[in-house]
């Protein structure tokens, strides 16, 4: 993968080489309206061909903005314009069209660089363009197991030659803080047999991690965690002090959430643990705050408040301030609560205030996981002491 | 910029032909434990040189592991070994040393690729010698300002020819969904030059942009947010439907925000709305949950819940499902409560669940921010109907 700059001579320098040597070339950005996106103006001159203007992308570009009741400026008609030959890709959520080139041996793709309309237009158009075009007959499919409470090191000795003896299949550790992932790539003849294959990786990948793997592919934790709530006809509420409503954006941040998430709060106030949650001042002043007693009294509380079947709760120190000897910058305590019982366990974790909220939320929300599935919550695999 | 595999092949060739063509290469990642590793070994291949162990490295990777109690797998023990005749660049938050290496007329240095140790090795080590060897008596500096508010289009439009008259300068409008960016970058020959530049470039721009300017460089709205209330010595609460939390979140985000952020309620249910804000059943009933009325009582309610000098709500549908003919997902409303009025507006969003949250949570905290600069909150700058 190359990333390049707004140079209209490197841009054609850069798709002349990348053409000369492979296959397919798929391009992102530099498709937009301002004066910076020279991407197929720069196509148009490495391969020597005029810019031409396609009729059909202009219209949807007048008609976008008539829709939107935005203004349309000048610059925007310049979105309408791509090298001839060139075969338009319509853009569904934006005003760039895209377009593919064909050059000598060479599929040259051209998107722009909006995640989301990059996204729909690789699904919808470029990807199944180019396995039409490459790759008939041939199957090449890959599996991520996402696992948390490992280090890569770890996680890496542990799955070491499990995959020994299945043909065709590779193995990559890619590690995405706080979380590692395994993923299994196979090349195989059929879809058959690549899923035949792919099922006795993850099989044999899970004998050896277990329960740590929490989820395949693009599933979250929390929708994970919602799953499982709803399967088992259970309600949630949080109480967040230290990860300050990361919790509660993740958990809502799955599609149908409001199913199983009555509510959380974000106490950070000590008034506010004892207005919403009954937080006791005997508490917050003995154990004090950060104690693995709030942490319960929290969970209670929330869980209480909210009639839910389950209270989950976080508190500890971010940082960088605020830290003591005895309670430092990166002290958490996990506290959750169902209809029989609380329990809580102390976290030391290291890294930046963004770090320590993220894997504080990562913590709870994959203890609450555990918890679902009849694991005993508090113990929780390291690596944290 | 070149983002390639973990191919032993490929990255000597690439390392190769880097060299070949710039006098300073940087490589990011590949120095960890694990098999697929293949960076410090790669360059050693490329150049010929044997791989040597580093002891001081290899003693603290041991001391590292001992100190955390983490188990030392002997596959860390690689990651002392560096190509011959390189530097050592110390890694004071992980295992992996980086190296710098000289080839004819290239420096090549190479740091881990986890982001924090890549971004304090920089800083510390890497800048500072690339610096010295490369660009002693030139300046170049830039300064970022970050726009909410307005579509890249209509930002360009605004700037054009903002900049003429000033020597060695030069912009680039950079979108940063949900925001847009304007990067000026001057090259001078000294620092006073450089900042007089800059300064010139910032208020040229500031006068055709006005307050959609929100900050500079790598200050947050977030925190432009909780500056502007402390100085101000006022504080917050804040009631989240639809943005489920990432409003806290993000203000929690923020070191020191306990100054100003009292609590936050994500107040998912109909009966959290009502137990914790107060919010009538005939409110719900009549205008419903997603309503300007609703969006008020909120704010009003968190407000007074709290005891805070302001309060900010959202409601709305996020989606994907859940929208109506009337109320469509997308449909968010903003509320704000002070001690004299609370204000509230409709705004209509397009895009998927997270981008709906990103945007209704930014739009409150600059909607927040424009009134607290005593701006009419209500008299927010499209691009959104």
């Amino acid at each position: 993968m190359r990333s390049i700059g707004d140079d209209a001579v490197e841009i054609q320098e850069t798709l002349r080489e990348a053409s000369s040597r492979c296959n397919l070339v798929i391009v992102t950005g530099g498709l937009g309206p301002t004066d910076d996106d020279r991407t197929a103006r720069a196509a148009a001159s490495a391969f020597g061909l005029p810019m031409v203007l396609h009729g059909p992308s202009l219209e949807r570009i007048r008609e976008r903005f008539k829709r939107l009741g935005f203004e349309m400026t000048p610059n925007n008609e310049r979105q309408a314009y791509v090298p001839e030959g060139a075969d338009v890709i319509s853009n569904s959520l934006g005003t760039a069209p895209g377009f593919a080139l064909d050059v000598s041996e060479c599929l040259l793709v051209f998107v722009p660089g909006v995640p989301r309309e990059l996204e729909r237009m690789l699904d919808e158009s470029v990807l199944p363009l180019a396995h039409d075009r490459f790759a008939r007959g041939r199957v090449v499919r890959s599996r991520t197991l996402k696992v948390f409470g490992l280090t890569e090191s770890k996680m890496d000795q542990m799955v070491q030659g499990a995959l020994d003896g299945i043909p065709g299949v590779s193995l990559a550790s890619l590690p995405r803080y706080p979380e590692n992932r395994l993923r299994v790539t196979v090349r195989e003849d059929s879809h058959e047999h690549a899923s035949r294959a792919l099922e006795e990786a993850e099989g044999r990948l899970r004998e050896r991690i277990g329960t740590l793997v929490y989820g395949l592919d693009d599933q979250e934790l929390e929708s994970v965690v919602e799953d499982l709530l709803r399967a088992q006809g259970k309600t949630l509420a949080v109480a967040e002090s230290c990860t300050g409503g990361l919790i509660a954006h993740r958990l809502t941040n799955v599609a149908g959430s409001s199913d199983v998430l009555d509510r959380g709060v974000v106490t950070y106030s000590l008034q506010a643990k004892t207005d919403i949650l009954g937080v006791t001042a005997a508490l917050l002043r003995g154990p004090g705050p950060v104690s693995a007693e709030v942490a319960e009294a929290m969970a209670m509380g929330v869980r209480k408040h909210a009639g839910t079947t389950l209270g989950l709760a976080t508190t500890g120190v971010a940082g960088p301030s605020g830290g003591t000897e005895d309670i430092p910058v990166g002290t958490v305590f996990v506290g959750l609560a169902d209809d029989t019982r609380s329990w809580s366990r102390l976290f030391r974790l290291r890294g930046g205030r963004a770090n320590i909220k993220q894997l504080a939320a990562t913590i709870a929300l994959d203890w609450l996981r555990r918890y679902l599935l009849g694991e005993a919550p508090t113990a929780y695999p390291e690596p944290w002491k």
